[in-house]
């Protein structure tokens, strides 16, 4: 951490902030410029507030050097991990591809998924049945129904799935149904659910926050590893900014920043981070050609009868050339899908 | 609803579309211009997905003309809503001050606070028990204990309480210990908190998303009124943007637009607002001038050894001269504080 | 500056850097921590790129200390800057108010604008010639002819005028015939435009950029300022946010961060800030409450029939409102209005 | 255009919308809802304000149907636009590559850049001479000087050059030393700019905006073409969002929306769209898999040295690595590079 003073700090204020460092048992080395003084902090700074000195007097701001989070950098970790569910493994030479409907509505919509997705070579089955819904007066998802008939396709079908878990509570029950155990993007920073999730032994994808920093994210996985769960993947979904042309902001940096700064696979959603259905294979195929170690990708047998994001669906026959896309920049980047 | 349909639309789309309309029990009314044609929709539009339309061959896109809440609308409730908590009620002539500690650290801390606010002039008490961190290192709260601290300070000062619940598990718990029950920034899209706040009868502050739009504000609001509970509180505590000189961007917009899209009262947290307690104060002033309800203030009797937000909190000295201010602003505004 | 070092840099990287702060003039302090170390680089680092050491082998990132404009800064010019216009002064005890059309449209209206804007207390009128469109469909503005209006009024009336030059090309010409020059928000940094107005001898009213920092706005404020004008103000004008319920966000934090940064007059601008006019005069109070030197305000005789901004322009009785609004609120904030 | 009346409208009030409507040319079609009245507006609504209606008593908001640009738009020339520049073609089968340093500094170092550029495979050389610079204090290009060293690079490598022009009064000279002019990202809005650039018959690079939207930018687009000039090329170079990880977040999704969008080419600019060199590659590469027609892409032959961008300025063995990528993805997507 670095203390950067007021132009007109007294020398005072400069042996009081450097006291307060001491008093937290870290080293202060002051470096006297003409114009402000700069006091250097050694030691670890991740368990003190990020404000700790801010309010001292003569001091105008202070920056950190460490990176908050730990478990979660590749710096203390530097190969890559890989996530196993079930025979499929994220995090390798493979770029894996999940895809369902965005809600589990009916057996027939769901096992027509299921089936139109795994012929056209998805490894995952994704559908929701609890669903975060903006609207009171939106449909809610199919709750417990809906994890009994995706542990049904999971069975009939020998997919593995991935759902998503809204609150704390059903996380035990979730995982009795689901390989994989999601935590949206509005859920990100519930930091209640990030314990939960910590606490089970199943592998867990974690959106990115339409509104959260790269550094968010990593924080918020921090918490689940620190809770034990080491089987965390992360997922960029877009972000919102001013655009108005498209749903969400796919942020393709974010996909290199991420491979550099942590351990943990990176899948890319296309379907959130564009919004609409015809922008998901060109965004899907730069995400891989950007290094993405998977894809999240709603399908629907008939979106225009979608009970949620209808918009943003690819019918089945889209998605089977969307995969067929993906293999060749897959393969031009060295890997395979 | 209306839909614009593309510039090269066939008729036989626009047909298609139109019967789309009249199976989901709308009237549908074309209107043909040169380039391109329309298709008015008139019925209740609040229950049909909002892309219900989107994915209907040679359609562009669909615009809303109803406003998607209902229950939070001034249209359906003129009357501007008044918030009864304790003896105080919120959404009157008068501007309510709450303030207090970001969390509460200790008995000692808590009861110096209370005591500072209420000589200052403020009617509620505001302290975390239980804390949505960004990191999982930093300090998470007191939790019971600190609840119990809030009772005892309640019944000493006769200060009502207000404090964040952050699961829905706890809802009831907090209920018992605390007179208004805030849901934080990165908790307003948690629908099972929602849910659970909505099923209680106890006063709630909804705290703004940190990027969430007004419109999602008053579907957050919208969850809770549905649910059966009419005490809500909306709060404007600032909204993350691309300029970094403060933590939060205060929208001051948000006030007006507020007051005249809904009839609950309008509470402003310039704390979060901004960041830096040098800042508080006369954005405090600029939200009452503006027309908000009431103020929701970080006050630390030691900020530069506060667990949390201490360089948005003011010093007691400080927040009384804040109080001093915003009567003046207050009165010239025609109300009082 | 601080220049971060990689976790693993080697201690040749640490060197080099060092070598590399020293050839560009510089004095290196290093600090060595145990998981990275730091330089301190000592010396004016303002004339060098704000990347000069991101590129080094072993650099993580630099931290600036000293911020990246002086003449526009408090540090270096305490007392408050007044920018004086005719007998008209910014920047002292009194809220200047400016108001008028958006655009020159005809003799009469500018005439009729005028007439109301003095009578309800404006000190300075506001009309554009030459407006900067969006489409180049719209009007474009009456140009010269607008400008030889403008004089006619102002001498008609005793009312100074501000209007906007949008080319360095016209700046001369534009001086002649108004008594503040404007640059607009799109042109914040037309770079070629501020070496011309830094190169007159009248005072600019230089509005933030839409998309701009506030940093970015006072080194926008050094070029005219370095090129010899020192009559500068500033602008808040309202900041391009994901908020879609407002044509942009009044970011009211700005005006105490740059009374604070600067010594120059800050003015707001309610109408661009919000963009509606049912939002103007609650917003103009709370700039002023919160420290405003100065308002702008777009007045209409007929909004309804103006050729540009009609949504956002007050009619001349809600003009006249909110300057009485408007002065009991600098009263109560110890100002005049 | 539709109308969407208030709530409360009266039928007075939506009598005189139509009146409104009428008078300024256009049909005027209501629809009565339950809720509200909405009016269909029949005609081109390009050239009146898109506010136009907003001010009259009873309208609540409108909403546009068509869209504002009409010369860069697709569906008035379905085709996609090739551009030529000498020899080469911008917007066919084969993906464009623009490299060169952010500045021409030195004789020696454009020489360098242009031989190291051409080997790799680029086929049109990027330096600048006339620099936009946020700081008055830092280095502002050759100018003249600049380009005459471009053009003698030019005749030297037989490579077509861009370069950008930042003020109206220098287009006719920078038009004859150069190939292609760009008008940089802080210019995309000086439609003074806009207008002069519309008036020559050379090619032009227009970069969208950082905070501009993807119709703001064909509307800029708008200006040149109307003015005469056909030969016009569009790149996405990363907008200002919230995320400080990056310099920009490169908008991916804004390539597919173009080429859906209008018929102008689309190039990319990874190295402003991400602002350090680590993240150029995966970015170039992503952005040609989702579509891009050109790469625009800084290479400097001592980054540490370079007086601009050096942070983002690839070396020219990491260049010529990118180019290798570069072309496995074009083809992967039925394309060359």
């Amino acid at each position: 951490m670095v203390i950067i003073m007021k132009h007109n700090a007294s020398a005072q204020e400069i042996a009081q902030a450097m006291k307060r460092v001491q008093e937290l048992g870290f080293k202060a080395h002051p470096i006297i410029g003409e114009e402000r003084t700069i006091i250097g902090v050694v030691g670890d700074e991740r368990p003190i507030e990020p404000d700790a000195f801010d309010t001292l007097d003569g001091v105008e701001r202070t920056v950190r050097v460490l990176r908050p989070f730990k478990l979660a950098s590749r710096e203390f970790h530097p190969e890559g991990s890989v996530v196993r569910v079930n025979g499929t493994t994220i995090g390798t030479q493979q770029v894996v591809i999940m895809a369902g409907p965005c809600s589990i509505e009916s057996r027939e919509q769901l096992m027509e998924a299921a089936h139109a997705v795994k012929e056209a070579g998805a490894s995952i089955l994704r559908a929701g049945a609890f669903k975060p819904r903006t609207s009171p007066y939106s449909f809610q998802g199919m709750g417990l129904k809906g994890l009994e008939l995706l542990r049904e396709v999971h069975e009939q079908y020998h997919l593995p799935t991935i759902t998503e878990v809204i609150a704390p509570q059903d996380v035990a029950l979730v995982a009795q149904y689901a390989d994989v155990l999601q935590v949206g993007a509005r859920n990100m920073q519930n930091f209640a659910l990030l314990h939960a999730v910590g606490q089970i032994q199943k592998p867990v994808l974690l959106k990115r926050g339409m509104m959260s920093t790269i550094e968010e994210l990593l924080m918020a996985a921090e918490y689940i590893l620190s809770n034990g769960n080491a089987r965390v993947m992360l997922c960029e979904r877009g972000i919102r900014t001013y655009e108005t042309a498209t749903r969400n902001t796919f942020d393709i940096n974010a996909i290199p920043v991420l491979k550099s700064l942590t351990h943990l696979p990176v899948v890319a959603d296309p379907s959130h981070g564009t919004g609409k259905w015809e922008l998901v294979t060109p965004v899907a195929r730069g995400a891989v050609a950007a290094g993405a170690d998977g894809l999240i990708i709603e399908v629907h047998p008939n979106p225009a009868q979608a009970l949620s994001d209808g918009a943003q669906s690819l019918k089945p026959e889209k998605f089977a050339q969307l995969v067929q896309d993906v293999k060749r920049v897959a393969e031009a980047v060295g890997r395979s899908a």
